[in-house]
């Protein structure tokens, strides 16, 4: 295993679950915990927020908030010349009551200090900000990147402080938004993972579990840094991004050469997985997905997961190798390098995604349904993604997470909202180089092996679909269900 | 600049040439030389060539009839239990008269040591090879691997040999076939580029010289190991297989899309480059594919090359940055140790490929033209990658070699005779897995980014054209192709 998944709070009552056989412990959160922060984070007078991205205005305000009433100050920390400071200042955050500061002020003088800048500059500035660091403070980050990098740097973490992780398991304007209806109805909120990766006096749990709880997740599971930015960077690489951008292209190509029209060949290949088969995942399983196909269809879909699963397989042990190596992280560093020469140029100028534009504009005259070649292939990539990370030692928590539920829970309804090509160029940078990269590999794996292998073939895997009938994830899925945020990720 | 071009022989006739002002020089070679091959092997006994693969077979046979009446014995070497032992000795290698022997053996005894087996091997085995070789002998490579492996190990070759290189253009059976040419017709070979990584006495230039006119080289120029497989690793995975395959995947769809049949949309995508755009650029140079175009025909030109330069350059500086910094080299091992639970599966089963197989089988019917949009995206691509190693400092003589010579007269003419996917499925392993990686990058850039905007603009790029028809490049290989062997590279 990549992790103890098992921890012990002396301040919020720990929880412990069995998933397939291993006890993963847990932390509920919820309002009614507000009460215990100022305890959990005894001796923290600053938290200081660095950065202004994604997860910077969602967890300043969100602590802000879960904090009133206590002393334990919130405070904003940007770079010099910061186009993002007015955004700041409009969410109340200023310099004039000095909750608003220089990135390197705030790093010298908080406590606990949330480092939520973009990878590239946590890689370009991390020498600085590990010198502004005081003895016996506090580092928290919400993704293992910068501890992807400093491995391969042959470097570690300044020795004289705690290095903890937050990981929220969706994007920060969701985590703000959740935390926002979270007033109103208990239990909405962005699930996370924590991580301990220095713990100097024993209190380092404590403090993960505040940080997690004062964003509201519903729940908290464990991990290690590790574990984390290699499921992260390999998820989103594979099935999240990836492997999903891959597998619609080459579908919609194979429906247009079976002769489906443009927007029917769209339906097909993409609106089937973005609409009916994530949501069927997201209720009633990976396996709802089977159950509801009829017999002609189970055989379409075996033939498809069998090919698709045989071909995503080796790709995906490819992409893990090539993140737990650090040639990915190093891949990304690089590019960052020539994203001021070169910007990634925008994908959704093809033929393919000006077709679901329009096919988005008809929603309601055209209704996607579960497509079973297109499930078979879907759910044979997932599964394959599962069975990586549980033969490299994740947590099922995490594995289910970044397999099955940030997909059908958070990403692909975003993509059936605004197209999957929008996602792809519109995710973090790191994201975006992975989906660029490994996109068209699943695309031509597919198109080149899995797709004529299943036609020539013809015939389904047995073995392949009794393992998945019997596979662990399903039990796995329906326990983590039942710890769903009680609202929605909604997309605008 | 990567290398210094220049150098000095005291035993063979040195002859310097400008390319584009820059100074190379060169050894012309021929039968006439080999007299003089024992003065520059003085002190050397035997020659051990080590591996059976590709290149073993040529050398090891060149050098013995080169070196026939002098008192200096090549012997093969090979793994125990090698399954290639009885292809060395129907060559006419044997352990009765000590020409055949154990690997190790071999290269304990010999005094200059060709290392020729497989990438993975020496990845595997350098520690054992190194142990085993006597202070002062010389280690020769035909490929920079092993030095950028050692890079990556942070290691280097031991300090007590001397180490230099000699790389021919072609693979083993044409260095072969084209010595064997050249008992009758002068100036049959393959060119070569030698190194010297390191020279204990002075001598090393003149055992690399003697190495490359005993294999038969028509010509010799000068470069580094580290110029050499920066070069050699990025261009196969660049235009010379990586790219072509990624450039005839996507123009194939491209005419389908337009209404072309199967067939058609093969020739025009496929056959045109494999057969009369590639034997246009050898005979005629860049500009002769150009000027042939008919005022119409180069408006197509035109747009396509300006999107596809401009597209293929990043992704070329991509695969330059991963391989100069070690990524790649990395990838390729740690793909070689999963090859054994995943092999490359073929890719010749598509759709495409069987219709490349019939359109083959049909030659003669359909006769393949130079189209012009096929040209347009092919040089584009072709020029992008003469760039970006002009960029980098490469000698001129190894830009067009890795950029245009080796690609129109060696792999494209045997890619219309066997098929793009059949070369992709049979090369090298390391340039299998490049291969397999980049295509499909190519692929997707040209399909997503390249072909929408040579659409939507429609119209092309002026200053680039003008880069194009006043490139110095062109001057190059005029004065490269005077250099040609004199006999083609024949593909059965």
């Amino acid at each position: 295993m990549l992790t103890e998944t098992t921890f012990a709070s002396t301040v919020f009552p720990v929880e412990t679950l069995q998933l397939d056989g291993r006890l993963e412990s847990f932390v509920r959160g919820g309002r009614r915990l507000f009460p215990l922060l100022p305890r959990a984070l005894q001796g923290i007078a600053t938290i200081g927020v660095v950065g202004w991205g994604s997860q910077g205005p969602a967890q300043a305000q969100n602590l802000r908030e879960s904090l009133t009433g206590t002393p334990i100050r919130v405070v904003v920390g940007l770079r010099e010349g910061s186009s993002s400071a007015a955004e700041a200042r409009a969410a109340g955050f200023s310099e004039s009551d000095g909750t608003l500061g220089g990135m390197f002020d705030v790093i010298a003088k908080a406590d606990l200090i949330l480092l939520l800048i973009s990878d590239a500059a946590q890689a370009e500035l991390y020498p600085r900000i590990f010198n502004a660091l005081r003895p016996g403070v506090t580092l928290g980050l919400s993704h293992g990147f910068l501890l992807g990098h400093l491995r391969n740097q042959g470097e570690d973490f300044p020795p004289h402080v705690n290095v903890i992780g937050v990981c929220p398991k969706g994007m920060g304007p969701s985590v703000r938004r959740l935390y926002e209806q979270g007033r109103q109805i208990d239990g909405a909120g962005i699930n996370t993972s924590f991580a301990v990766e220095r713990d100097l006096d024993g209190r380092a749990t404590d403090i993960a579990l505040a940080w997690s709880v004062g964003l509201g997740a519903p729940y908290t599971f464990k991990t290690t840094l590790r574990s984390e930015y290699l499921s992260d960077i390999f998820g989103e690489r594979a099935i999240l991004l990836g492997a999903v951008h891959g597998i619609v292209e080459s579908l919609y190509r194979r429906y247009i050469g079976d002769g489906f029209s443009e927007e029917e060949a769209f339906v097909h290949a993409c609106e089937s997985i973005t609409g009916p088969i994530s949501h069927t995942i997201s209720r009633q399983g990976l396996l709802g997905v089977y159950e509801r196909l009829s017999a002609p269809e189970r055989a379409d879909f075996g033939r498809a997961y069998s090919a698709a699963y045989a071909t995503a397989r080796p790709l995906m042990v490819e992409i893990y190798d090539e993140v737990a190596s650090g040639n990915e992280l190093r891949s990304v560093v690089l590019a960052g390098k020539r994203l001021h020469d070169y910007p990634i140029p925008k994908i959704d100028g093809s033929r393919m995604w000006k077709v679901g534009a329009s096919v988005r504009a008809k929603r309601g005259r055209l209704s996607p349904e579960v497509h079973a070649f297109t499930a078979g292939v879907f759910l044979g990539a997932m599964m394959a993604q599962v069975d990586v990370l549980i033969d490299r030692g994740h947590p099922y928590s995490e594995i289910a997470n970044e397999s099955v539920i940030e997909a059908v829970d958070s990403l692909l309804p975003y993509m059936h909202a605004r197209g999957v090509a929008y996602m792809v160029d519109n995710c973090s940078t790191t994201a975006r180089l992975g989906t660029r990269k490994w996109g068209p590999r699943f695309d031509a794996q597919l198109t080149q092996i899995a797709y004529p292998d299943a036609d020539q073939r013809g015939r389904t895997d047995d073995a392949l679909i009794a393992a998945f009938a019997s596979h662990p994830i399903h039990n796995v899925l329906k326990t983590l269900s039942a710890m769903r945020p009680a609202v929605d990720i909604a997309v605008e």
